[in-house]
């Protein structure tokens, strides 16, 4: 190409190539729209069985996203553009590549990769599977199998390409900003673009009326209600879209809170799937025309039949090799992947009683490989052995097989002389011939594949079957052998394909694709090795670490361990290279938890860094390293540039969200919070935030917190939730209380405050830190147990399926945080306090609910770790109100229970306690009416042991010796006495002892719940 | 082209051609607009002096064009091919005409004109003169020189094409309605456009909410205001555009009186033109980029200066031939054109005292023509007389010449020898030689240009001059040599341009046309004819007489004579060719007015009848005649085909209105007259039709209706305004009152109810026919006098230049069908009736008021029949309120004043009148105080007068015999007696005899208004 295209070449290139390829060339929508998707030319034809491909450019408004045009690439407007392929054509990752090559983009120059990327529109009642596709790092592209739209199953699936048609551009022309892009060879996009999108961001941010924008979203409601119900699908289309863009223009002005938002899109949802179900009547009265035309809507993905493949089967043990070829596949679908077929392939090779030397999984993204080494030619035989008749049925006097032998002989197909005689009975012993392991394998296979389960899964084809991204290809080889089988629509083969980079190298026409046979199974490892497939992932894993410490070390610094991201990188390529790239050090004045927040999450690069004293405290570089795909590339500088314009684009965005919100101090930001619904019976979060500076200080307290601490604790409450109005916090939400503690630091705030606003959240997630400090306890304590209470009492509890204000995270967070803490702390009592805060009334019904609630959540941790189920309960029954003392008696009850001598001791423990189970009094002890020595033994016993308990700082510890110290006097007593004498005194003195007896470990556990009672 | 180009194909190619050309490709908008026009891209984009030049898509929205999907190409939504070219690029018509040959139009197949049609945005402050480009009598393109944006005028203009894609398309494809477009092979614009278009149409007409597209009207107005005040140009302009979609809507719901309309107008039109403002602003603080960047903004249309042309200038006497070129003008322009050029040339041939033989002016739609015949070579030279001193004081006593004498001489550059002495001055006289006559004519054709004036003319280029359409080319030959001059940007020369359908068989580039070189003037006529031109207009015309005659006869019919039309459509080409067109004969189920009215209005056909009885009665043929602008049509068919196929489309139009009207009687109409606002302190339509119920009885008996007459005045009254909602009038409102007719016979009305109904419109412009009936009358009456006693009572008075109510047609209707009838008639007191009716008070100010301008509009007309001014005052002043009285004195009147005795005789009156003049008293004649004879003879002679007077059924007529006979008995009297006699009894009595003579005329006119009193 001799010249860089213009934007508006690009467009019709992409006409001109898409209209080649089936599509009607289509045009933006009449309405303010947020993605090409909303344009009923996607949404509405996407429903229904018909076949339709269309591509067309959609400006798309996300007001959100606006930056009054400071940033690179981010605006409130971009230009979408837009493919539907419906259904799928077996190749559309191959078509789209082949139209990047189309508008000017030499794929040999770059870094081009699927990054998993689901998509879903809870206004829409959409949802979909697929990818970012990054170029050098950049998000160009939306690669989605739509799944659902409209809250209807979609049937056959669509392929819906997004191209964000700026980038792409930007990145064709060479410029570091959208601004600069030369649209027509005579003016640039900052030319036609700039000053609307400032405006824009002025009416969006600063000046849209909510009141009136509401008005006008209950107006559109209404009349798409009124269209639905006289049953017109456009018009009540276009007032959906309306509602979405004035939804999306009060988001903007902050002016939604989270039940409102979740009532604003139900509203949108429900009336979308009416239209949607209205669409597909439309067409069905019409009897689906399309259909007809075109035949069958779903295309197979594959030739229906394999070509007869007449290699022979081996004769001896053999590999065999099973390869599942797809689009690229979700990083932990690779790993779970693998560690199923790990799991799931010797079961079955026993139940089809194939002898193997050995098995060995692997996997890239786009492939998951089983070897079976040593495969055995056939099954083992089978003795089959069944019993008949006694033998004195079998047999008559004379020893002859009578007629019921010989019917049991003939009905199992054995020689009447055949019966073996064993315990009395006769039996019939057949040998069923093992079949030849290739006949099987296929069967084998099948089963293997649909025993596999994921956790989000797609259709793409009319085989019904899912997986998770599209299966487009099977090599399975036993020996010289196709194991041959149909999966999913794919018919099994020796041809493997290569990996994208070599695709790229090969200059193929728009749709092909590199494919390789395989000769046998043996030599499958060499020819995917051939290819410059890194095929083992462990191997793979250990040359990015390796890739990474190398690149690093090149400029002096190191790569911090980062496992969970080291697993994803591994993923998302078949060919490791690593890129360093540089970033402006002007950025480095950004905090680093924003730097290498936006690093890893939004790009998987790897932040370099250096330390900076001798105590091993660190500081980030202007580096990062990303891993490529590709056995080499070869022009590293295009890919490293790339990035680089990406993290410029980035970071501008952080800073500017850095800028707005340090402009003033934290506290700044708190009135804001008013603004922010928590739960419409509860109040905004500011409401929350009042009773947090009421709630912690008595929860520090409760923790033995002093003076000083309380103090904190009150301030940091003030404080907790400011961030969440921030600009950097909206964007990012994963950064909740970490830019709190940042931006309170830099307010002024004292270190222990800000320290407790960021510890506040934690636990984050399974297994993320607690908080260190006793107010960030405190206040993490109250926080959690705020929303408990109070949702609650409003009902908003969670279900199996729903828990939209994350309850369960809430409850086990103050376990766990207790837990770790090791702090005895009455949760009930804590409980008491939030509750009579709240601004409803919180019923004793509703308290005991919650109470429970967290109970159940400290039973499933103990469980988890390792307690006994009836020790678990035991314990939980006497102190499920405090989870650190509970995990003490657990630990010394689960201990005890394994002695050697618990059990005597505990039937005579048990003795005690069945007697005065029911009764009601507490009787005093009453030695004085003793008449036998026993019972004076018995109580001078109970006495030490009573006193050992009570002197001991954790009764469960010593509960154990003092229960089998008192095994014999127990038992000895009960030999002599009659508890229950006739002498009424005597008797209640004689209940009193063994009542106070039974009543030794009460606070440590209920003993009557264990096992044996 | 091998295959017909599908509608994609047809885009795709336009952008290409287009992009090629120097335009940007852009997008439809993003929000829903009634024509591409309201793209930022055109309407903000030709403000200010920035060259900007683009072509988009844009899908079109007019809810009230939609016809659930019935007609072959009339929709709520059709695709527009939007183009703008600022500044001018000197040939746009021919690129245009290019971009029709690249979507695969073979133009010599084919019938294009360029049929004046200017465009008016009242809501955007937006207007331009053009055309619509027929292509055989389809509409296909909106041409226009945009003048006015925003209310600020366009320096440099904007040329804005608007393509009706569909409608190409379906030409293109043969296709005869758009519903079966080929959009891309595989999609029919049906399949595709259909039910949507149906839906939005119900949506559109019957379910629209009027009460919330208020509120978002105002919520819209509310929004665009807080932008503009913060000055956002685009998300203001949004707003704007959504307050448009919006007032559509409530147009189409029929929620909008006229008022309100022009409140909603005048609203939209005020942000428009506050957006206008900042955009300009903007651009302006940005120092104008795109000007900077390109130069020039405005273009001259022609080389900037001719070549040098070195033929001689003429020796003797020659023709002088002036051709002026330009895009084609509206028919009333060549008549205007060459009626100008005819007055205006012998004067200023004159004035350059230039000798010729005749002269002649002629013209085509695309050239006005000159030929003076026989110019002679110089001017005639100029004898300069000038007075000096006198006699005595220009020579001493010895007769030579003083000093004075001498200084005059010198002054005047004559020899003081050569004065000359005459009537005792001396003069100097001085012979100015005549300069050639090719060195004066530039500044000859200069002024002539300069002196021209049209009723609309428009600027095109930066020459700041203004001409009908855009002057192009000038030939100015004076025999052989060239007249060289420079007019509006355009240098002459002897270069002419060819008719359009010569360059269309030239198969040119883009943007090319065909010239022709002209040798000298006497050539001019040969070369123009040799292209095919018939230039003389009165051939011209004669020939396309001719044509329809002959070809109405080629199916046994005729063509009513229509000169109107057949003037209009002979300056709608270059040569004439008649093509005859059939219809469908189901059509002619329709009316005929309608039938008629719809090819005479839409498509200047015209139409063919038949004698159907011997009376003379006619019906109509199936059959149109169209004139195409050619000199031979290679495809008459093609051009008859597409004709019909306009023709079956405007049929089917009102066949559907028609249905529609016809479902329900007329009367059912009527109560949707309320959503008719008439005024909104007057009441809606229905309001004004129960006033006409209870006026128009009133005034019928005042016009001496009998009983049965005043009911059919009654039940016209009631009907009479209801055919305004029926879909055929609010489609066509010329015909209200004829469809009213139509509708109410069909309703079985009797005929003279719908006669009335017809008739109450009458007269509907100047020179129109006025009621036949007297029920007809009575209703006019009473409408018109509702309106003005009505509508002055509010203030809605007419002003100079604004008259929206049509008052004055009102007024001027009131007097025209009185005058017409011929019937007496107080139009006070009719007036006086109608206030009463009114639900406003109407103060005796206002009744005054309206009938002093009733009055008014009498006045005038009595002066254009040629009635002397001071007649006309005298009439008026006793007869204003009837002006058929008026009429009647006028005329004996004027007739009077004509005759010679009248002088004498008036002088007479006069004494009597002027002695008595200001005489408050109405004196008692008293005979028996006469002293003197002259006295009884006076007295007599008055009797006599008086009598006859009375007894006269018209005073008028016989006032001027009676004043005559009169004349010596008042001369006698005053000769003899003093009237203003000492003794007051007689003083009394002569002065009552002398009051009562001067009242005689009193029921005529007051002739003291007469010249001369």
């Amino acid at each position: 190409m001799s010249k860089r295209p213009t934007m508006q070449d690009v467009i019709m290139r992409l006409h001109e190539y898409w209209a080649a390829h089936g599509c009607l060339i289509w045009h933006p929508y009449s309405e303010k729209v947020g993605a090409g998707t909303m344009n009923p030319a996607t949404v509405l034809r996407v429903l229904g069985p018909e076949p339709w491909n269309v591509a067309y450019v959609e400006p798309s408004f996300r007001a959100d996203d606006g930056r009054y045009a400071e940033n690179p690439n981010r605006m409130q407007m971009h230009n979408q553009y837009q493919v539907i392929l419906k259904p799928d054509p077996g190749n559309p990752q191959e078509l789209y590549l082949g139209s990047l090559e189309a508008i000017g983009l030499d794929r040999t120059r770059h870094d081009i990769r699927f990054v998993e990327d689901n998509w879903e529109s809870p206004a829409l009642g959409a949802w979909g599977l697929g990818w970012e596709v990054w170029l050098d790092g950049q998000e160009i592209t939306q690669f989605t199998y739509f799944q659902q739209a409209g809250s209807l199953p979609l049937d056959p699936v669509s392929v819906e390409i997004t191209y964000g048609l700026d980038r792409i551009v930007m990145y064709l022309q060479n410029k570091t900003d959208v601004w600069s892009i030369d649209v027509d060879d005579r003016h640039t996009y900052g030319e036609l673009y700039r000053t609307p999108e400032i405006e824009h961001c002025i009416y969006n941010f600063e000046l849209a009326d909510v009141e009136r924008l509401k008005t006008l979203f209950d107006i559109y409601q209404a009349e798409a209600q009124a269209c639905i119900q006289r049953g017109l699908v456009i018009p009540a289309h276009d007032y959906v879209l309306r509602q979405s863009h004035t939804f999306n223009l009060l988001d903007a002005r902050g002016a939604i809170g989270v039940t409102e938002r979740a009532k604003f899109f139900a509203a949108m949802r429900s009336q979308a799937r009416a239209i949607a179900e209205l669409y597909v009547q439309q067409r069905e009265q019409e009897e689906f025309p399309w259909l007809r035309e075109n035949g069958q809507a779903s295309r197979p993905t594959a030739p229906a039949a394999a070509p007869q493949d007449e290699a022979p089967a081996p004769t001896g043990p053999a590999d065999f090799v099973l390869e599942l070829g797809s689009e690229e596949l979700p990083p932990h679908d690779v790993v779970d992947g693998i560690q199923q077929i790990q799991e799931r392939l010797p079961d079955l090779l026993r139940r089809y009683r194939l002898d193997y030397h050995d098995l060995y999984v692997t996997g890239t993204p786009r492939r998951l490989v089983a070897r079976v080494r040593g495969l055995a030619p056939r099954q083992q035989d089978e003795l089959i052995e069944k019993r008949g008749p006694s033998v004195d049925r079998a047999f008559d006097d004379a020893g002859r097989p009578t007629r019921a032998a010989q019917g049991f002989a003939r009905g199992q197909e054995v020689a009447v002389e055949d019966l073996e005689v064993r315990d009395g009975y006769v039996y019939a012993v057949r040998r069923v011939a093992g079949q030849p392991t290739l006949s099987v394998l296929p069967e084998l296979c099948q089963e293997l594949l649909d025993s596999l389960r994921w956790s989000k899964a797609m259709r793409w084809n009319s085989s019904g079957i899912s997986y998770p991204r599209p299966l487009r290809w099977i090599v399975a080889l036993y020996g010289q052998a196709v194991v041959p089988f149909t999966w999913a629509g794919v018919t099994s083969g020796r041809v493997s394909r290569a990996p994208r980079f070599v695709d790229a190298a090969a200059r193929l026409q728009p749709g092909e694709f590199v494919t390789f046979s395989v000769a046998d199974s043996a030599g499958y490892f060499d020819a995917v090795a051939q290819q410059g497939v890194v095929l083992d992932r462990e191997e793979r894993r250990q040359r990015i670490a390796h890739l990474v410490q190398e690149t690093a070390a090149s400029v002096g610094g190191v790569t911090p361990d980062d496992p969970d991201l080291l697993d994803e990188v591994t993923d998302l390529v078949e060919a490791p290279v690593a890129v360093l790239g540089h970033f402006d050090e002007a950025s480095l004045e950004l905090p680093e938890p924003v730097l290498i927040s936006v690093m890893k999450k939004h790009q998987r690069y790897f932040p370099v860094v250096q330390a900076s004293d001798a105590a091993g405290t660190t500081h980030l570089l202007p580096y990062f390293i990303t891993i490529a795909n590709s056995s080499h590339l070869a022009h590293p500088d295009v890919v490293r540039a790339g990035n680089e314009g990406v993290i410029r684009a980035r970071y501008a965005d952080a800073a500017y969200f850095y800028r707005q919100d340090t402009a003033q101090p934290l506290e700044h930001f708190t009135p804001r919070l008013a603004t922010l619904t928590f739960h419409e019976k509860l109040g905004s979060m500011l409401d929350k935030v009042e009773r947090l500076k009421a709630l912690a200080p008595q929860i520090a307290r409760q923790l033995g917190a002093d003076e000083e601490q309380v103090e904190t604790v009150r301030r940091a409450a003030a404080l907790s939730k400011s961030d969440l109005v921030t600009a950097m916090v909206v964007e990012m939400t994963s950064l909740q209380g970490i830019m709190g503690e940042i931006y309170a630091l830099r307010s002024g705030e004292p270190p222990a405050v800000a320290q407790a606003i960021r510890e506040h959240y934690l636990p984050r997630f399974a297994g993320d830190e607690n908080p260190a400090s006793l107010p960030g306890l405190a206040l993490s304590l109250a926080d959690k147990l705020d929303s408990l209470a109070g949702l609650f009492a409003v009902g908003a509890v969670p279900t199996g399926s729903a828990d939209p204000f994350g309850l369960r995270r809430a409850a086990l967070g103050v376990v766990n945080n207790l837990l770790a803490a090791g702090q005895d702390f009455s949760i009930r009592q804590a409980l008491e306090a939030a509750a009579a805060l709240q601004p409803v009334e919180v019923s004793p019904e509703a308290l005991a609910e919650v109470a429970q609630f967290v109970e159940r959540r400290l039973q499933g941790i103990l469980l988890e770790e390792g307690y006994a189920h009836d020790v678990v309960e035991a314990v939980l029954a006497v102190r499920g109100d405090n989870p650190t003392a509970a995990r003490r008696a657990c630990a010394a009850l689960q201990a005890l229970v394994e002695q050697p001598w618990w059990e005597e001791t505990f039937v005579a423990y048990a003795r005690c306690a069945r007697i005065t189970r029911n009764l009601e009094e507490q009787l005093p002890l009453n030695p004085d009416a003793y008449v036998e020595p026993v019972e004076h033994e018995l109580h001078t016993a109970y006495l030490a042991a009573a006193t050992a308990l009570a002197e001991a700082p954790e009764p469960a510890t010593v509960l154990g010796e003092q229960l089998r110290a008192l095994r014999d006097p127990i038992n000895a007593y009960f030999d002599r006495v009659l508890v229950n004498a006739e002498d009424e005194t005597l008797r209640r003195a004689r209940l009193a002892l063994v009542q106070h007896i039974a009543a030794l470990p009460q606070d440590v556990a209920d003993l009557s719940k264990l096992q044996g009672f």
